[in-house]
């Protein structure tokens, strides 16, 4: 693979972004960088000295997991180093890359705790509006805290997985008792997703400045959702299967360094905050996902109005004590803009099944069949101007198992 | 150590149970089972010859993990070679006995995901009665299926770990705006814990019989959790700090082989449950737990009323193809009895503080005061006549930090 160190700045995946993946490569599982439409092999690096030898070490794993425990100075380092290595034509040669379509990427890191926040105001008052027509959208708790809850590690699974269409307790409305089958609702949760690198102890609360010394990076996350499974399940300890059956994320994380220039502010938030949500601006990301249906785009939602930030969801799963673990992972809930076709959910978009939406296919639907596919990418201001991508997250539902 | 070879049955630790756990024993992490009074340390045995080479391998590491991988034909003869080795006089000078009370014990395994269920009727219908004073007890899905969730696998601990008083948001009840500071209302859960060692694969279905081929052993739980916080935050999405602060586990885990004696049937399940959750009878388990109170028993929840079984729980925690890992630890709910003094968490013995107890010093408590000690134990029918213990489940509270 050659002139994958020329990538135009604004293309998307040029050397501002630099996002990290672990590949299979010769039988092994391999760190790889991402420039162009290049994955440059950072173990082979490595061995050809291009490293010092800590970070040799440290990008010489099958995982993601040493660099993530590695803590921020070694990240900007290690940065710094990549930057010089891909602009470098004396030592360009020297490097080895492979074709990103070619290559078999896995889950990069262990991931330790998964919690998953529930921080856009128009989702949740969409909810709101669609389960408690007669109430206020917003329960009294939500402008006060970052609701959020712990889902299932073990089932986050690598962007490209297909997902098997989850069975299930379901209780039809005009039903006496609840049925067993494959959900009816099966729908999709478009989200941005924060690893935790450096850990924290237990009984340390972490402050909302605490974000760049502790998250590493971001990754795209579609926390598919059994819409009847959860209606019927939810009350009173939360979603449980209705969401346990997979996770999927983006296999390339985007070092949280990349998105300096997204940085925005974030919306005013009225009630003021208790003292240990207060964040200094800007504490929002300029994101823009994008979500596609069998490759009709059909929402794009922005993540600039989320209500809670990154910076406020590490300050609050943090304030009781709970310890940070390498590798945990906590997403920010489905991100949803004001308008239609800024829904990230499907429950939103097709407003609980009552408004499908059309493909380019002409086919119409309002959640997922069988044989759907889901894409979900993001862009984000890059560094050096223009855009810059977020790795995608896809994955195709296959039918329920007999 | 001598005379750890002869403990008579019915003793609570004979070779009817052979709990497992992990100390540090010169500098060194060491799988260690507990007959009597002694542990032993079974990567010396190994070294000795005492197992065949691959028992010896799963028993040298540092903790479980392997043993918990290693599947139910392994943990059978394992167990099976422990109990002539430790009854066989010939071989019993080349054991290596460490006293018990002189051991520093550790977490003995690595949790992967941990789901704590809510399968007590008494439990859930006492929490009913408190906060929903006007409708039924128990939520219309609670007895169609075993209501779960995740909770924090990072922030378990093993027992005699400090808990440190969680602070975090509770809502007086004249309070118009939420406020900061430590849980006021910091209180137990006394649970059962099953640990799961075989794994299943993503997409696949446990049933209820696949039980012993799949949980190793038995931990007893200590789910602390700070009712003011949980009572602002719990909705929509349930509990998260409330409880995530930390949950105890004993050290010692009791192979599941151990209960073939305590196996009961469980109480009558009406209206009928779904296929997927029919069990064949005895599902539950007679093990009686004991609360102590900085010394006094303030409780003896009796786990074999429990409503839902572990073999229960096991088939709907995967209903949804969701994998079992390795280490994932779900938890039965707090155990609560009929009677007063068997419920499991004092927010149901005191009624939501409204009736105090008195312990053997002449104190009165509600919750939980700073320096309280709790320790949970539990007895159960042993093979060979007697009862055997459980490993208990102990902690101390620290006050919160500043």
């Amino acid at each position: 693979v050659s002139g994958w160190a020329d990538v135009p700045a604004g293309s998307g995946f040029d050397v501002d972004r630099l996002p990290y993946g672990v590949a299979e490569l010769g039988g092994r599982r391999r760190v790889v960088v991402r420039i162009g439409t290049a994955g440059l092999d950072l173990a082979a690096a490595a061995e050809n000295g291009l490293f010092a030898d800590v970070d040799a070490a440290i990008l010489s794993g099958p995982s993601l997991d040493a660099l993530l425990a590695a803590g921020p100075e070694r990240w900007a380092s290690i940065r710094a180093r990549l930057r010089d290595l891909v602009t470098d034509r004396s030592v360009r040669d020297r490097l080895r890359g492979h074709p990103v379509d070619a290559l078999r990427l896995v889950l990069p890191w262990t991931v330790g705790d998964y919690v998953d926040f529930y921080s856009s105001e128009h989702h949740a008052a969409n909810v709101g509006r669609m389960f408690r027509p007669d109430a206020e959208p917003l329960l009294p708790n939500w402008k006060h805290l970052p609701i959020g809850y712990h889902g299932r590690a073990g089932t986050v699974v690598v962007s490209g997985t297909d997902v098997v269409r989850p069975c299930g307790q379901h209780k039809p409305a005009d039903g006496e008792a609840p049925m067993y089958g494959p959900s009816a609702r099966l729908d999709i949760e478009a989200e941005v997703g924060f690893i935790a690198g450096a850990p924290s102890t237990l009984g340390e609360r972490l402050s909302t400045s605490d974000l760049r010394a502790h998250v590493f990076g971001v990754v795209l996350v579609n926390d598919w959702s059994a819409r009847d499974i959860q209606a019927w399940e939810y009350v009173p300890l939360g979603p449980f299967l209705a969401k346990s059956f997979a996770t999927s994320v983006s296999a390339w994380v985007t070092p949280l360094a990349a998105l300096d220039a997204a940085r925005v502010d974030g919306p005013a938030q009225d009630p003021p905050v208790l003292d240990y949500l207060s964040e200094a601006e800007p504490r929002g990301l300029d994101l823009t996902l994008e979500v596609r249906w069998n490759g009709t785009t059909v929402a794009r939602p922005p993540y600039a109005p989320m209500y809670w930030s990154p910076g406020q969801q590490l300050a609050h799963l943090t304030v009781n004590g709970a310890r940070l673990r390498t590798g945990d992972l906590y997403a920010s809930g489905t991100v949803s803009g004001p308008e239609r076709d800024q829904r990230g959910s499907f429950l939103e978009l097709c407003w609980a099944g009552t408004e499908p939406v059309t493909l380019d296919d002409g086919a119409t639907r309002t959640f997922l069949e069988d044989g759907d596919e889901v894409t979900i990418g993001a862009t984000a201001p890059g560094l050096g101007g223009g855009r810059i991508c977020l790795g995608e997250v896809t994955g195709r539902v296959l039918p329920a198992r007999p």
